[in-house]
């Protein structure tokens, strides 16, 4: 079975750096990746800054067969995505027609002034595809292996339904968990020896405290359900207790 | 005015990259770096892979004053951050006394195993500082300028609450906000232009959608409390509707 392909995420913004706003991205397209069978090997933040997003993205385009980008496409000052991707790949950048022409017909209908500030949003580098944007019509876009999209939530989800069917995917990520009344120190024994076992299988142990006491949800993940399933009901003989 | 110290964030963990667990902690250390003058720059995810780890942290800690690390040092096999960072300093790692009897301590008082899984947890790499941990006992550290801590989120606040005090702070990060009504689009023009003219703060401005409707909100940040008022008093003359 061929590995899965790879993917990272880049996410850019000062307002996540600062603690104003959280960012939501990286789970959701985290989810989205590991039901697609691409799996996430790496995720950075970096700040609205030309250099950092230049030097992340072609560290990352580099290794992983996809990379995923959010922020800094809006129509204000601090939005250098577009331009810094464009120097990253060594393109250039302009005002594009069918860029253009969608925005300018959706500022007709609401009868808005498309304006300078609203035109840099059809600013796209050289030979990339866009990416639709159902909700607020400015396009993200595709340029090599990279996938340049929103901040804002919505949009960046709307985007990513657009990306995801236009990409190779492999098996799904599965997993089964299995939550153990018990500290970590107690289980990771036996776990250890069980996961040597299933080289083919992740095991992981996540533990938490409830009500005081001590717990572990352990993980295992997987492509082949059967080999899981297997390794499951190891498992379960091992914790006979837990649910 | 020097310019504040920098920090990086290392998030270490599989169950973030595949959507299983949302990471809270980058959030939370930003806002405490923020109001301890401390610049956030950059933050990564990581997957429990001891190569992965390495390369993110050597490079990490060469280019900002601190890295902050989340996840991986528990009892089981999946947690390798401790002999990680060794790796990445070239440094030998074993069992150290003093942590071993704060846990063989808690395990007594508890009548609970000490047994060679929960003994994992007292290894730290030769040179390191320990860093208190005064939920689950099993002690983070400090080696060089990187800060390793647990991942579960309240221990980890723990663990911040216990190194920040020890770390040069800057003057904080201020910033006040303005709500405007109104698409960034119509914003972009005169907020570039009032942006341009302060140059020793940063503005940023970040759309929402509220009943269907565009909104901004406009964010002047900076060290200098006066200059921040100054510039907000010409952004709400700009925008007099605001609020």
């Amino acid at each position: 079975m061929p590995a899965n392909p790879t993917a990272a995420m880049l996410v850019i913004g000062d307002e996540i750096l600062s603690g104003r706003t959280r960012d939501v991205n990286t789970h959701y397209l985290a989810g989205e990746l590991t039901r697609h069978g691409i799996t996430l090997r790496e995720a950075r933040v970096v700040s609205d800054d030309r250099d950092a997003i230049i030097e992340a993205v072609n560290a990352l385009r580099a290794r992983y067969d996809n990379v995923f980008t959010s922020g800094g496409i809006g129509p204000t000052h601090d939005d250098i995505t577009a331009e810094s991707i464009a120097a990253a790949f060594g393109v250039p950048i302009s005002i594009r027609a069918d860029a253009y022409a969608l925005l300018d017909a959706h500022y007709k209908r609401r009868e808005m002034a498309f304006n300078e500030a609203r035109q840099r949003m059809a600013r796209i580098p050289d030979g990339a595809t866009l990416i639709d944007n159902p909700i607020s019509i400015a396009p993200g876009f595709t340029l090599g292996n990279v996938h340049v999209m929103a901040g804002v939530p919505n949009i960046f989800q709307a985007m990513v339904a657009s990306v995801l069917p236009t990409l190779t995917g492999g098996a799904p990520l599965l997993s089964q968990s299995l939550r153990v009344d018990r500290g970590e120190g107690e289980i990771a024994g036996p776990f250890g020896e069980l996961a040597a076992e299933f080289p083919d299988l992740s095991m992981g142990s996540y533990p938490f405290v409830q009500n005081g006491a001590f717990g572990s949800n352990l993980v295992i993940r997987g492509a082949d359900a059967g080999r899981i399933s297997e390794a499951m009901t190891r498992l379960a003989a091992l914790f006979p207790q837990a649910r």
